[in-house]
């Protein structure tokens, strides 16, 4: 279905903000995920970029009032195909948008645009000692307006938390086209609902952020960096569990399975043992050593192979490179099989050995190649299951233990989707992991705020995986 | 207005769950802050303890069904009117549901009714070496479903954070009867909607929880505890500022003024100098005489005139004993003096310097005793206003003062209640602290979950300030 886009051009925007062109439309129709999302994707009608709020408010108010969807979009690094439009209407592109609007360092705050890059945060704040915690690993990639989409998290989050930890404030744009500022630039407030964790996380679906007042930290003054090797990776598993049940200083704790070893070998040209290995990071201003000693002899207990520090920049980065490398590493691995659907699953720490062990399990029954790596800390795991599209039986097999782990994961208390949103991937997941009252109750509120459901219509809820509009659900 | 409440005859509830007694339902009209607050408070027309969820949802459908208001209500600590019912209706106790439902030490992680009290979660887990970190001064006698209700913060606040950040999962009833569970026992995830941090703040207005998921903390190994005197409140505000900047490694710095210290020493018999003092307490693993040192550095910059630190607990808390008694000896400092509104603001920590001077000078100005404290290293203060109730001029002075602090605040980007909830007290400021827009999003969402304003009528939204209830103003 095509809709008809043309009142943009009596909009106050420049030539050069609005699109039409096939090849802007189709760069606008794709995330990371794309190939495992991509049935459900549809091109948008147009593309604009806005490049302040006032654009963004004129463009949300004009596609309301005529029902034309709006996604936003930015650098496209999504996994669950979050910022892919499925009903056509306008990609806005918040990339231009990416200014540092203000910044104070007194506070420890900084203001910037949803389009600036995570890592360009770090390196403005660089020189007074600062850093902006949560960011993922696509960090140099992504924009802050996509983590705070999806409540994005990282490496770092075992130590610092999720990207809403780090979110004071924000100015967004609702449907209509009101602007609203929420939350404080104190670092308490109880005064009214809490907006702003109600937009971060909503996907767009509720809001266009146009603005937000990020907290920052101090560098810590002492870095070690490291990697441990296992006999098996249920030892692994163990041994992160008590580490981070004993709160060691670490601030990356990661865990890495020997397929993924195998696989960043041939990609790295590497030598790394197949073994199951933790990469670490420990962060301290004082006693990092007794951190790390702490942390050595609860690997120990669990049988820890070998365990190697550095403080040395370059000896860190080389120890750490297999990890940095590893989605890439996976994905390119073996031309003739494709990793099903992305993304990842978190549990409770005390779960986490169980659902290491039970995707192995399930590797071996079903006999694929599941290699598993993630954010182990926070129990978080993401598995790529390997399949030979061509195999339907493969293939069929492949979508059962991918799905298993999410139920498993969900059963444990966990959730079916630590860092990556629901998007289009996960809206299967959302009732079984949040209950119908739940998810009536999310509806409510995205039917308060967006009755037209204007804003990125198709994602989050069940009811919109057939391609429908959340209000279409309704007649 | 006399609400028929004989419904709850026909629930199934014990006769000693209800009660329509004068005695009950006057103690369930007040809070600490009911002297300021009881203009606008009426009594509830019956009394309801609930004492398991089913209670709850089966009083909250029938309630809503007959338009009857249902206000929750625990401890009664509240400052600002929050549980006093205005609206006559049911004043729903969860005192009785105080129960540790699940406690997973593995997980860090406690389930527990709503009316437990704050510091009897912190004695269940101490013997594991844990607490739970953001407990609210008067956690010895809240209620955990109280401080989820205001976001409550406190002392440890400036390290560890708020309320919010320590619930994982709610456990709650909407105002039609359905239960709903939100957030995960994962440390993170990006699933859906975060209907925890919306129902957290929102002064049961949105739901009734009745079990919360909550993270606790590994008690530091090195606490040390102590205060600094210094010559002007000036230098100790600057010299907070600083510290907080700097990063030092405090979990609770408190700024008391000169007026408080010499209503302490009158109600302590205590011989604290007049002069402007800071309480802090230090939390490490490792390191903690350096971080002493880095603060005991920076208070010199801003002339301290003495520093006193103790690792032993009965001197820590002799150092600490006017602090812990300061709302009090404040008080009951004259018979003829009342303060005017209790409650705090909380700023930027870099406009801390900046408010207490403006409280000082206006004051001086008005010829008023303003006795502050507050949680300084979240730029919060606590001043208390203190007039002669028969003196008109002098009470007049005394509302400017207090109006022309709040409305600073929120000039300075700060909030007009750090860590009380709007309640009754704060409605007027509610619209100029978050804008039309915003307040609009947070009422639209209120009509959508709560379409019958069954819960709560009254509170935080500025049109209910007249006795109104919520939907009353659409007509």
């Amino acid at each position: 279905m095509t809709r008809d886009c043309s009142f943009l051009e009596a909009l106050d925007l420049a030539d050069d903000q609005i699109s039409f062109a096939d090849g802007r439309r189709e760069s606008h129709a794709t995330d990371f995920g794309t190939e495992q999302n991509d049935g459900s994707g549809v091109l948008p009608d147009a593309v604009v970029w806005p490049e302040c709020t006032d654009d963004v408010s004129a463009v949300l108010a004009a596609a309301t009032d005529r029902g034309v969807p709006v996604t936003p979009y930015a650098a496209g690094t999504g996994l669950e195909g979050n910022a892919v439009p499925t009903h056509g209407g306008i990609s806005l592109d918040l990339t231009r948008m990416d200014d540092v609007v203000d910044y104070r360092p007194d506070d420890v705050q900084i203001d910037v645009g949803p389009g600036i890059i995570g890592s360009d945060v770090d390196e403005y704040v660089a020189g007074d000692g600062l850093f902006f915690p949560p960011l993922p690993s696509s960090g140099d990639i992504s924009t802050i307006g996509g983590m705070i989409a999806t409540d994005a998290s990282g490496m770092q989050t075992v130590r610092y938390g999720e990207v809403a930890d780090w979110v004071l404030s924000l100015e967004a744009v609702l449907a209509d086209g009101t602007v609203v500022q929420t939350g404080s630039r104190a670092v308490k407030t109880s005064s009214g609902y809490n907006l702003t964790d109600l937009i971060v996380g909503s996907e767009g679906t509720l809001a266009v952020v146009t603005e937000a007042t990020l907290e920052l930290a101090g560098r810590p003054e002492q870095i070690r960096g490291g990697r441990a090797f296992f006999e098996t990776l249920d030892d692994a598993a163990e041994a992160v569990f008590d580490a981070v049940r004993t709160d060691v200083g670490v601030a990356r704790i990661e865990l890495v399975d020997g397929v993924s070893a195998t696989m960043a070998n041939e990609y790295l040209g590497s030598d790394l043992p197949d073994a199951p290995m933790v990469f670490l990071e420990f962060h301290a201003n004082h006693g990092i050593e007794e951190e790390i000693d702490l942390c050595r002899a609860i690997f120990e207990d669990h049988g820890v192979a070998r365990f190697e520090m550095s403080d040395d920049d370059d000896e860190m980065d080389a120890l750490w490179r297999a990890r940095g490398e590893l989605a890439y590493a996976v994905a390119t691995y073996d031309p003739a099989l494709e990793p099903l659907h992305p993304g990842d699953v978190t549990v409770p720490i005390s779960s986490y050995p169980t659902v290491v062990r039970e995707t192995k399990r399930l590797a071996d029954e079903y006999d694929l190649l599941v290699p598993c790596f993630g954010h182990a800390g926070d129990g978080n795991l993401h598995y790529s299951v390997l399949v030979d599209p061509d195999d339907s039986a493969q293939l069929e097999r492949g979508e059962r233990l991918y799905r298993e782990i999410v139920e498993l994961a969900i059963e444990l208390g966990g959730t079916a989707t630590g860092e990556h949103g629901i998007g289009q991937g996960k809206r299967e997941y959302l009732e079984p992991e949040h209950g119908a009252g739940a998810v009536e109750a999310m509806r409510t509120i995205k039917r308060a705020l967006d009755p037209n459901d204007t804003l990125n219509p198709g994602k989050i809820f069940p009811e919109t995986a057939d391609g429908k509009r959340l209000r279409d659900s309704e007649q």
